[in-house]
């Protein structure tokens, strides 16, 4: 599906080929991209099927709510900015986009954690899953990080790398013989067969989301905390956001990407900083961890 | 608003006047209702602004789920007929439409309460509201009714139905004029001044939902126990719903809103009346209410 | 866990020992089951672990909606099943339940469909995976279906279930060794190292949700059509539901589980039977399978 | 019912009088308030009237998400700062609140915007509404604000304010008074008849919320630009949080309500400053809104 062949490729090519015409709102930069797969990891990728909206239309519901008088206090790339940096999202909502996501299936386990969105998966109840595994690259291999409980850490060497991807794809590729075997000379259910294979595996769905929980789920996907993974799809979508709307994603990097959250023990020490009193670590009354957050924001050629 | 005037008639005029090229799902029978107001009481309307999706899309949504195998084993009509009738909802999901209401405020309360949708409503903290405001026409004022608690019962006579107009009418000019005074003379916050105004107002909103949250609120609010100002919205809607998805649209009819639902106990009656068995309501074992509703689903010609 | 042992048997004794006075309203039948596990499957379980509200919560809630007329005119357990029948399923969002639920990774994907509700779930980027992965009992080893989709069939014999027994362990038991052995020898990310276990070992989570979605999730999972591994989550909760808000339970069995939805050509042909009209599947007007549906409901004891 | 009489007495006296065992996580400090009314405005109220969890509620799913590790390496307390420094929110949707509200329609129409809770109205299909409705008190009859176009501004003179609440007190009164003869005298039914009356009457409302909503509630209703007749309620719900968790209050008083969101070029102006190099308005990049929002944030003692 990654290469598309056959069937998929039939259907590639008449999403391709045909054209409407719509009084609908329409974005050419996007139109281009329409139903065009962006290849993500070994066998996956994210492709923009359908979409509602655009700039225009946060725009428009923005001034619903905040009344006529907005129109002449701001331009629309204004109106928007003030939108985005005072969290007033609802207008986002207004935006829809549609993809269709093939993706490991622990990759999947992350993102449906977000629940408000659509989704229609592929059911291995039903269907025979397809001989499709994530082998990560051996420059994605990496340790677990010694300081980050969740994260990784330096990548291993050559040889260990190549032990580790000849393990896994060891088992990968035994786990579908197995798999096939149950169904095809047992008989098996599929529903009890598929739990011989392992979340590696790819699966697929659409996925059908609006444009403020999408964002919720790129701040969070696209963080450098996010697993490796999950945050290449979030990067092949947020090229493709930054198409669609592009006065929102300019806003969402300044106020949302790019920014950075002073609690109010911290806007208390940059206040006292700004006025002109030396504060460290002791004086400043933060916790350690605190601190070292605060000092890696705001002054970061300081080490700490 | 209902008549456009100014500014709103010259919006209207350049999104009719507009044609775009896409390679989305595009409904041509909807194409045309796009934009259009369709008038709801006497100063209201809801029009259709934006959609994504169409009959095609259920269907591709359902195919990912329940696998290729349905594609031999149903037409798309058959297949969309299946999901309806048991209730898998959410390949319904992948269809989304955005309308443009004015509505009184008591119905948007009502309306409100469906909480899968995003709505943008206009702001009396920001604007000041217009005189507008709901007056029933003589034919649809009612009685309460004697043997339901929310319903109507017959309608007024016709020196009644004028002095109730009368008295409304009075009251909302009134509470107008000391609105606008409020504003004018006294320069009252208009958060303040609003709070003089009546339910029966008129305010205006975006809102946008999914197919499936969408005919959930139809089945809901173009039932006949809905109160008939906000059915006639239902109504306008589901006009535009069957343009938009006729497939949909008719397995809804067909399996929600022309069903019955027999409980447990029903279905038991039925099967004994089926075996040839006389029941009357004492032998049923129903409730006197439910063997009501159960005569008046499955016996409609005979009198209870 | 299933057998609890060291921290989790302490933690397990301590919930158990303590109690508390509290004004809220609670069910002495459902305290007496709170914190113990009902097993489910070989290793895994369900628990209560807290709840809030109770059929009175229901009640209290459609009254305030409803209205005090409502008090003459309906006992309790009338009025809950006057809210289950007609639908109005609002006043039951007031009660919400809280379980702990160890269960294998194939079934927690098809759980966290029903996205109203809330989860916390086991990380495996932060920890270790247990050793524990589901093995079917034998009898629970089924062909296919030949005639649906999505179902099972007859029993594997004797020699056939051994033999995918022994495949089955066979690969997962390989698995965990080699996840260990990336995690412990070659120091690999956790995140990454997960990868290797299949989709049959065990992950827990706390769940909480409202009453309405929890008897919609039970509707469906507890439906002979639900894969049997879920099933029997379904009905352990079942059964805490049971002791739980009995009202709301009795309900929801004679109007909801033991219901049959009439769809609008289905009740045409059952008026047309009452009447005295011999119908068969020809005449009916209906497609075979809705007939053959509609004779299996309403008439089981004819062959079709 | 802010003075509650006759049957809601009663309803009170019985729900403060009982008293059950339990082994749910009870909260001493809020089980003091349950039932409590808390008066908000001239005739509201806000009271708790059930709860799930507690701050140990948190930790505890926060323990199963992020590993046994966070056991040694963080206190409680500590913990729920972490979440909430980091937005990890889904760990407080584990608690729960319920209330029950008397408040003025307009406050309603705000408050229901918060979609995701639990609400059942009292009806004006079904009931009589009172003859209850909001005036505020002279002190809080302010003017339209002339620099912010949803807010206030200086409160009105003596006079003013005198004849303000005059006018309102006398259409409020005349469309109760007409209200009343359309329903015993014209015998309409009551869901026309309710039309009649404004947005400044009282409905009532149970609603239900996870912790993280109603945080998320607070932090828009409590803000200084909210409408001050709901933030009354916001900062009585706030009062029951505090007792409820108070370290999650805590954590939420420092990291949300104290907090300052600097945006990406509003950071790069702090490090300038930070670095000793002088910068005003011109040289910032900033708009001129930004530039003042982040004077008053950072550098308070400063007139801009």
């Amino acid at each position: 599906m990654s290469q598309p062949r056959g069937e998929e490729l039939a259907e590639l090519q008449a999403q391709l080929s045909e054209r409407f015409t719509t009084r609908r709102p329409t974005v050419a930069a996007l139109e281009e991209r329409l139903f065009h797969p962006m290849p993500c990891l070994d066998h996956g990728f994210v492709r923009v099927v359908d979409y509602m909206g655009d700039d225009n239309a946060v725009v428009q519901a923005a001034r619903v709510s905040y009344g006529k008088g907005t129109r002449t206090a701001n331009d629309d790339r204004g109106l928007i900015r003030y939108l985005m940096r005072h969290r007033h999202t609802t207008p986002l909502e207004m935006c829809e986009l549609k993809l269709h996501v093939k993706l490991p299936i622990f990759v999947a386990r992350q993102w449906i954690r977000h629940r408000t969105a659509n989704v229609n998966e592929y059911s291995a109840r039903y269907s025979i899953m397809d001989r499709e595994f994530y082998l990560p690259r051996p420059e994605d291999l990496a340790r677990q990080s010694s300081n980050n409980k969740q994260g990784r850490g330096e990548v291993l060497d050559a040889d260990a790398a190549a032990e580790v991807l000849r393990l896994l794809r060891r088992d990968q590729e035994q786990s579908y013989d197995t798999y096939e075997k149950l169904i095809d000379e047992a008989g098996l259910a599929r529903e009890l067969a598929r739990m011989n294979l392992s979340v590696g595996y790819y699966t697929q769905w659409y996925w059908k989301v609006d444009l403020h929980n999408l964002l919720h789920f790129l701040a969070l996907r696209i963080d450098p905390h996010a697993q490796y993974e999950i945050r290449v799809y979030g990067e092949a979508i947020a090229s493709a956001v930054k198409a669609w709307v592009p006065h929102c994603w300019e806003a969402f990097e300044d106020y949302r990407l790019g920014a950075f959250t002073l609690s109010g023990p911290m806007l208390k020490v940059v206040r006292r900083m700004l006025a002109g009193e030396p504060v460290d670590a002791a004086s400043s009354g933060l916790s350690k961890r605190e601190w070292v957050e605060l000092m890696a924001a705001v002054r970061p050629e300081v080490e700490t």
